[in-house]
């Protein structure tokens, strides 16, 4: 069996957690960690080092980074590119903080005022790894859920909803906490929320949340998944999607089984996509562009 | 000059604020009070001890309780009365706490899943004082805002929009936090929001409250009114307003202009009604017909 070659570290830096990966030139995954030195826990001007820590630790390799890093919180605030913008695009305009040697991924911006980072990787990457076709409706949950119309491979127009931090503040610190202990999970109840919160008035419908519990008409233990369907089906209602339509969705388990289910329900039908796989891809092609 | 005679005290307790009023005969109030003495600052168990001082200083006449006193976190959890209700369903149905002497006024609930608790005596007093017409819409703005449909003299039905604790959420918790320091007052920056929100996806908009100012799109001292706008746009979008309606609304001179402003943008007109003359006149007649 033949050594495989490394061939650069792809680290996707975001807020609260941090992915390194070593990958050869085939794009395989020779060696990959997973931590919490999320941007926030480094101090100013400690990316450097927490740079070189991980070249001592996984080999002295080029090292393309994407995330939040980019960001004016991060190492080096990046412009960002105005979609459409492709894989190439990416590539073609890296933030060199060494040159040939260490590099920044831009974010991107939509004309309607919108922004990333981060996720154009796994987007782009989705399609170059053949995941998703180059016409397609690609959805990323999460705090802030992505929803990106992809044209000719391209992320031609994209938005925003800060759903997965609407349902956060609420359950935290808002006059709703004490309604929402329960489970998260598809069923009768989230269903319902997910009804209601496609076509309903979200302030309105997130107050009955306790006033149904008050009333009598929903338990306190159905109150979360019921709260969290309207707010989800309040962002696939926001994304228009045409009755039909297949959405293609990058999230972990337990939040892609949530929006399949709300997709459903508006009438479309949703495709899972390994996210990690999408990244990788996204990577490799953006590392193989700029080394060309 | 004929010596006016006290007829009852009139209190207003809700979760953070007190007013107390003793009204005479005609209805006018001969002294008030308004302390920060609400139901989140009395112990369980506390609030005969309260109402007993409230006498001592205002004088051993019958209390007439309206407010979140009457719910479960409050003095006695009186239930609910389901709307269409009248001023007279109220006097009706008061809790005597001790007869002829203390009474609690109910809540309302309405058959699609909502409550109230205290705002029914300034919806129900509006019309029994001539501010509104027997068949109008009506609007109380705050941290959870009320729309009530009033036919024949009664809260038909009503619904509820927590706008004002989504806003307080937003600017002390959430990661909009560092762009929402600006005031909040009528102008371009906040009508845009109202625009915006009468039609498009709250949790959306709200997300692009942040990437405006990344981009320049918006400066961080117009954000905060931007997004109030988009908060009360979409509360007011919500309450879908027939075009060239009017709504009475019940509100603070500043609360009361956003609306009134947002409500223009809507397409209808509103006409500001003192809250505090719609609460005693709610009082008085509930009291008079409690006695009748």
């Amino acid at each position: 069996m033949a050594q495989m070659t490394p061939a650069f570290i792809a680290i996707d830096w975001g807020s609260t957690n941090r992915r390194n990966f070593v990958v050869d030139e085939a794009g395989c995954v020779l060696r990959a960690e997973r931590d919490g030195k999320g941007l926030l826990s480094v101090p100013s001007g400690g990316f450097g080092a927490e740079v070189d820590a991980i070249r001592s630790r996984l080999g002295d390799f080029p090292v393309v980074l994407a995330g939040m890093v980019g960001s004016a919180r991060g190492w080096v605030n990046v412009p960002y590119l105005s979609a459409p913008a492709g894989i190439d695009d990416l590539a073609a305009n890296l933030h060199w903080v060494e040159a040939g040697k260490t590099a920044i991924v831009p974010g991107l911006a939509d004309v309607a005022g919108d922004v990333m980072r981060g996720e154009e990787v796994q987007l782009l990457g989705a399609v170059a790894a053949g995941l998703a076709p180059s016409d397609s409706l690609l959805c990323q949950p999460g705090t802030h859920c992505k929803w990106a119309h992809m044209k000719d491979g391209k992320i031609a127009t994209f938005s925003t909803a800060m759903t997965g931090e609407l349902f956060s503040l609420l359950r935290d610190h808002s006059l709703l906490a004490d309604f929402l202990t329960g489970d998260v999970r598809d069923g009768v109840a989230f269903r319902d929320g997910v009804a209601a919160g496609l076509r309903g008035s979200l302030a309105t419908l997130l107050f009955r949340v306790r006033a149904a519990a008050l009333l009598g008409g929903r338990s306190v233990e159905d109150s979360a998944a019921y709260a969290s369907g309207v707010l989800i089906g309040h962002d696939v209602g926001g994304a228009r999607i045409a009755p039909g339509a297949k959405v293609h969705v990058l999230a972990d388990a337990h939040l892609g089984e949530l929006y399949a289910a709300a997709i459903a329900v508006a009438g479309a039908t949703a495709i899972s996509i390994d996210s990690q796989a999408a990244f990788l891809a996204g990577m490799n092609r953006i590392w193989k562009a700029s080394a060309a």
